[in-house]
């Protein structure tokens, strides 16, 4: 089977350095553009990264005598898909212009998510919302995922939503630096220390759970019908946000048909067995002091969510603990488990 | 005038050192006494903990050539008052010699808090609860201060109470390594690491708060009526516990309003010009992204609860952010301010 | 082929979950015996770890069915060798013990390390060491490994001595607490903080080296003659030992023909294929930052040590920095190659 | 007595934060300028450095309505002394026209520290290099300190070469992130992570010192003989530079003639009484694992620098340890202090 070709917008970003490392050796897709600013145009990845590689280990060798390009699709002639691990200030022009183009955009940028024909895909959760696209009107297609903190959370309510309906929830982050991307945060801001506070994130926290859970209608994705109400705050701490939870369902249930609910949960990425898709997209955690960055970030590669201290909540009903792997699930990961889908489902 | 006798029981754990470092050269009190286990007894204060002080800055003189004998009365003779920063363990049953003994007992330890004619002093917050004392058996009086999470959380509730009412609460808990003592929390369990789980702390966050924010009847405190959900993780911050807040009031009312009340509030402690009492119990901070532990830990010597990001929350009414020192706010700088309101009270 | 059947002494602390994890599946060893202390004994190893197992991801399968035994030659009956990660204060004995009843013993501990008929085995390093196990007078011989810090250094001067002589090294080192085991060193002791001192770290490590990189003469291993001079550091780091280093050759050679050696060094563990051979004992970074713990740590699967930096010293003649795995390269993994080395060797 | 009016160039930076702190309240200056870049001029100190203020506690009254302009003499007319904190991209220049126009420079950069009638100035340990100033031929003259590593360094030399002649060294540095300034090291290269290289600190580090402690010889400063090897570490420190070192003396000596000579060490801002100058330059810690940044950081004021754990070196003579505080006694202090010698020596 041929691969499809494919290329990176960012590439020399953090997100875009994880792209780069989970489409090495991809069985879909192919690498064939890498695009970033001016200033790196022109340049071999491998040389331009030398002191910029980031992830532990070297740069993959498969991209180390790729020339970086800008991110336009007259010169990245050939691509039909495009992952975009672009900042916001840029992301939303650039991403329309491979739209127009007719290249399809798998987009890690907030710019788009809220559009009503553009889905928030998550895969496991919500592979139906891929119905709007035939309703936006360039040839190529814009498919976002969320914001890194909602992808988690958005996973873990699924099944209870599903199984029992959902009210209200109480979200509180504990968000890593990589989260902010590189230079991010300044060592001297956080090291020892707490933010309580990240830019426009709790307005995100705010909004996209209910567009990500929400249904499809007339082409349009309708927004469930729950009430939220989200802190932030970044902590010292590397890769990982960790998320405490309290829900209001509508259906009483004891603990464990919830974690029943948890582990029986399989999506359309496990059904269909695509590349990226993690055995059980969640693990509840049955230790009282887990889920822990340290030890739980890794499961499934970082694809699985991790959960754990599922107890009754004394004003609503369940408070439980949700730990994601923030550039990976909470990022490129799951965007390129959504360009896994769409090719599985032959939209391309 | 005359100092005030008093002794330390577990003077060598991290809130005893603390006690220690806070009564030097106080004016109300003179230590004349310091006890820990058997292991310690008999050895000068100063040669014991050479290598186990904890607190930047050198041992005080003033203790270093005292002789540690045992957490017992007979032991003490002619100490007034002593400072409990022992162990659960033991705490209970010390306590209660000494009460027996007739001397007063400030305790730091949980063992006594939850008894109805034991008031969980915050100096601020709850003086009259000192009049359940009389109806303590004992010819000494015990007083407690409250967990050292809840006691910032409390100050920063008790003008909210008092002007608007107080319906509910969610109460989520980012907290220093050292409030778990020392040798306390492994460093390979906590560096890089969140803990989202701490034994017994919840309990006692849902717990403590309705008391101390209660009211006197008929010789017993009677909690304050309104409920509470508590999530509480131990992140990697030597000290300081920074709490995120949601909460709905009785009346409806603008931020303008919250803020003013926080002002304006003052407690006996600044009528009455205690040693120990900050000039504002309360800062708030109109920066987007404070409190910060870093920057806010040490206003008003650590006594003073730093607050910020007051808004409005979708579910109840506003959402606010509160930070602490754990181990002075929130125990040996409380403690001895309750000693100090007895004093100034003539109790003793 | 059969595989030999082995014993964890110490399972359960931090070094022998490494062995767990890293015998998982092996080629040519098969776990069939978790020693630990009394109050272990009798249960089994995945209940008895559920909330102490600290490295990241699942407690392996295969030993979670195990029964915890004594460190007894009694109690593990079958067993061919033995891997210890006993602490010092029990191991001399017990891996005596074993060594009597006629067990081979691949110890990380320092009891027998400068005992002349005992090596301090690393396997690239000093294979013909083992000569002299023949002249142990029990049955079973004691192997060791050396000190986690001196593991990475001795490795990155044995090409050196060899082709370029070596009269004297300064080594600086900056070490991670998991060399301390679990608990260790207590988060308030270190988070935020350096301490400048490692009881007994630098004993050994100005004596360890000169045994190791020594020579096998009428049965007993000579010391190389060069001088050392050893600090050792504490720092907030989890894994990874990063130390600078200061060497005098007694050839004049340029950076070149150093670069050169240490690229092209390859030992026994290499020629054979050893299971747990890197395929590079030495990776040697060019850019002017590295080695890095959080980039270059896991080099090889942490067997590989990984050294930059190479640059003239005013006074000797060479500065470079060192970066190993303390407790892969520095401690089980080394033990589990030198036991590879051993079978291979026919010696068992 | 009337003030010297003084000026801070630079004055947004971390060292020019420092200034600002430690000018509150001063007895010999008063603070009338403060100097940044373009897009700070014309703004009023309190509002623009509202979230960029990165030392604990508020703001200083004093300074929240001076309105910033730029470095330049014209814009600061008045002022007799500048301190500046500048970026060594424009110091050179800015400091120059400073000199020129009239004013005193107390630089803490390194732009002008190797010119030979330019002191590095460190009151304690080489006051009298101040009578190469006349040796200036600009009107304003121009005086520096020290890298922020080597202060502490040749402090704790001074006493030594003084006495037992030094004649070489091995400086090995942990140095805190502060160090390089706001926003400097990015959180993800730092947290958890030690990077063995910082530009340019290791030139300064082998240049710096022998000037320090050199003679003056016909209006020029000739650097003392002795040879000098260093490592450079950035560690995930807050503040505070820990530095291993190993001495080569010209005398045998015994610890305690050395010990002594620090505890004796006294230098002209303590027999002048300087208002930032400690009751001791040097203070020496017996405890086997000190100094450590969190317990000792804050010794005399910061200015104090801490040595511990002298022993016998088995190449050169001696091993110890030197903490000092990089942005007090390492940078910002120590330029006050020089201020406060040239102003009580009659110099202005």
């Amino acid at each position: 089977m041929k691969k499809v070709k494919v290329g990176i917008l960012g590439a020399t970003g953090s997100v875009g350095q994880r792209f780069v490392e989970l489409l090495e050796n991809h069985k879909l897709f192919e690498v064939v553009a890498l695009c970033a600013s001016e200033r790196s145009v022109g340049q071999k990845y491998g040389e331009l990264m030398k002191s910029r590689w980031k992830i532990s280990g070297d740069i993959p060798e498969y991209v180390k005598d790729i020339v970086v390009t800008s991110p336009t699709p007259s010169e990245t002639q050939g691509v039909q898909i495009v992952f975009s691990g672009l900042d916001a200030s840029i992301a939303g022009e650039v991403e329309t212009a491979y739209a127009q183009a007719g290249v399809h955009v798998i987009s890690n940028s907030k710019n788009h998510r809220m559009v009503p024909n553009v889905p928030i895909l998550s895969a496991e959760v919500n592979p139906e919302h891929l119905d709007v696209l035939q309703y936006q009107k360039t040839p190529g297609k814009i498919i976002t995922n969320s914001n890194c903190t909602i992808m988690g959370v958005t996973i873990s309510l699924k099944p209870l939503m599903d199984l029992f309906g959902l009210e209200s929830l109480f979200l509180f982050s504990m968000q890593a630096v990589s989260g902010a991307g590189y230079p991010g945060v300044p060592s001297m801001d956080i090291m020892g220390n707490i933010v309580p506070f990240i830019g426009g994130e709790e307005d995100k926290a705010e909004m996209e759970p209910q567009k990500c859970l929400g249904r499809v209608e007339n082409g349009q994705i309708v927004p469930a019908d729950f009430k939220m109400s989200a802190h932030c705050n970044r902590v010292p701490i590397f890769d990982g946000h960790t998320v405490c939870l309290s829900v209001k369902l509508k259906k009483k249930v004891d603990s464990k048909e919830i974690i029943e609910a948890w582990k029986n949960f399989r999506g359309e990425p496990q059904k269909l067995g695509l590349p990226s898709a993690p055995a059980n997209p969640i693990v509840y955690r049955e230790e009282q002091d887990r889920p822990q960055p340290r030890l739980d970030l890794m499961t499934g590669n970082g694809m699985t969510v991790v959960l754990g201290r599922l107890r009754p909540d004394p004003i609503l009903d369940w408070k439980y603990v949700v730990l994601s792997h923030n550039t990976v699930r909470g990022a490129a990961g799951a965007a390129v488990l959504n360009a896994e889908l769409i090719v599985n489902k032959g939209l391309i």
